[in-house]
């Protein structure tokens, strides 16, 4: 099941996608996607409503994130040997483990803003691990029994914000519009193994990332696993699991995002991505 | 105005506390203290009913966080000179920045647990700065209109996880329970400047922190521009503001926390905490 929030900002609507790609109304039977909505009792209730029942929804012009209630957005770092490598940093011997701010979350497409005296804004494609049931202490073995499903997320960066100005990662995490997820919610049972998912992203048309969760260091099972063992996940939360090589900071020299470039990503089975870098303050 | 949740964990309802220090039944002018609630105008409401009009509560037998729906529990590190000394870091430049998990928060005097395989608890008594309205590239002069009120915050910490485990600092941060916030939400017209505040941290009965938010390196007004720098802090958000010197990883030798310690601390106008440490599984 794929499932999807539609609509202008604030006022999205719940829907899925049927198998032709069009997006069916939800709203009778769910008044949002938040996270109660992602247990495995709740999702079995959508995924049994008569599709041909739901009425079509034409004319969609925005998509928001595909679920809503997200209190936290956990991030793993340098999770891919190679991209590890471009960063000219040791591939890690844990998983290393940063926040984004929750208020970073916007839908797919939205445009995304170079923050207020950057200069090195940067992308990454990774895969995003939705939480449908609170997990703490979990083994690896069972972790992905507390997955509801799986997102496309680019998280966005900046780079000196990240890495110059002490302390953690996160200020360079989360800045306004840093947490582009979606477009669609792919529910667990569709998707099979997250272990072998082609990931892409181009930049003004250009490939420049290209890889597959199969080289994830630290796999998706371990991450859930992992991560409860420091903090309870919650239905609704995101770990987005480090991005393979082709960062802009990789590049030689580096490359950073300015104003009007456009970044498009997808993961297999996942859906695409398209934003626009605008102004920090662009349309305020 | 001192605002309070009350009841069992889940069922809190809202209250105020009167000038006798009895809580007062807010229930019939709002079902919750959302973040939604904090706002400047929200809070004048509340702060309008003639306290008298509000049904006394008796026998109230637990506190939980003064307020719900926080989304964002920022943290600060290393802002008083004296701790980063005792720490034998280097005072920082900026301020350090990192991340709480939300799934932490808890009442006041709710039991704190030790994390399986926790070598290292600490403790960390703490102002907290609630925001109240959305707060983006505000500026320092400005930034104390953001805020709704201040609460106590012990920022329990497991140090082997915080320092010894890779990254950032989170993953000894966010553990269950180590968010005790309350008892009250003090809104900010009753503070004043929050820069003149004594606080205080008892281990068993005996004094281990005794400092005052005027030795903080940043202050409050800082830090609220500061952050909102890097990302967009939305209302019932917190940022704990760095603590004072006297933590156990300080001490000489260091002292860490155990099954049946007794916790008690206090910052002046906010009230006090006391919780008790039990094992992570406790009560399972």
């Amino acid at each position: 099941m794929k499932l999807v929030r539609y609509g202008a900002v604030g006022q999205e609507k719940p829907g899925l996608v049927d198998r032709d790609g069009r997006i069916r109304d939800l709203s009778a039977h769910v008044p949002d996607i938040g996270g109660e909505w992602l247990a495995p009792a709740r999702l079995a209730t959508l995924a049994a409503i008569p599709v041909d029942s739901l009425p079509p929804v034409d004319n969609v012009e925005r998509l928001g994130t595909p679920f809503a209630g997200t209190r936290q957005f956990v991030a793993i770092g340098l999770n891919y040997s190679d991209h590890a490598a471009e960063t000219g940093q040791a591939t890690p011997t844990e998983p290393i483990v940063f926040t984004k701010a929750v208020s970073c979350l916007q839908g797919p497409d939205d445009d995304v803003r170079k923050p207020r005296d950057s200069t090195k804004m940067d992308w990454e494609v990774e895969l995003g691990v939705v939480i449908g049931r609170r997990a703490s202490y979990v083994s690896e073995e069972e972790a992905l029994d507390y997955v509801a499903g799986y997102v496309v997320c680019d998280d966005l960066s900046e780079r000196a914000f990240q890495l110059e100005r002490l302390g953690s990662w996160d200020k360079g995490k989360g800045c306004p519009t840093f947490g582009p997820v979606g477009p669609w919610l792919v529910t667990a049972d569709e998707v099979g193994d997250p272990q072998d998912l082609r990931m892409w992203l181009d930049v003004n048309g250009k490939r420049m990332q290209d890889g597959n969760t199969r080289t994830m260091i630290f796999s998706c099972a371990y991450l859930v696993s992992y991560v409860s063992q420091f903090m309870e996940l919650q239905p609704g939360d995101i770990i987005t699991t480090g991005t393979p090589p082709g960062v802009g900071m990789g590049q030689k020299p580096p490359v950073f995002l300015n104003e009007g470039d456009v970044i498009e990503l997808g993961i297999d089975k996942l859906g695409t991505q398209k934003h626009t870098v605008r102004a920090w303050n662009h349309g305020k």
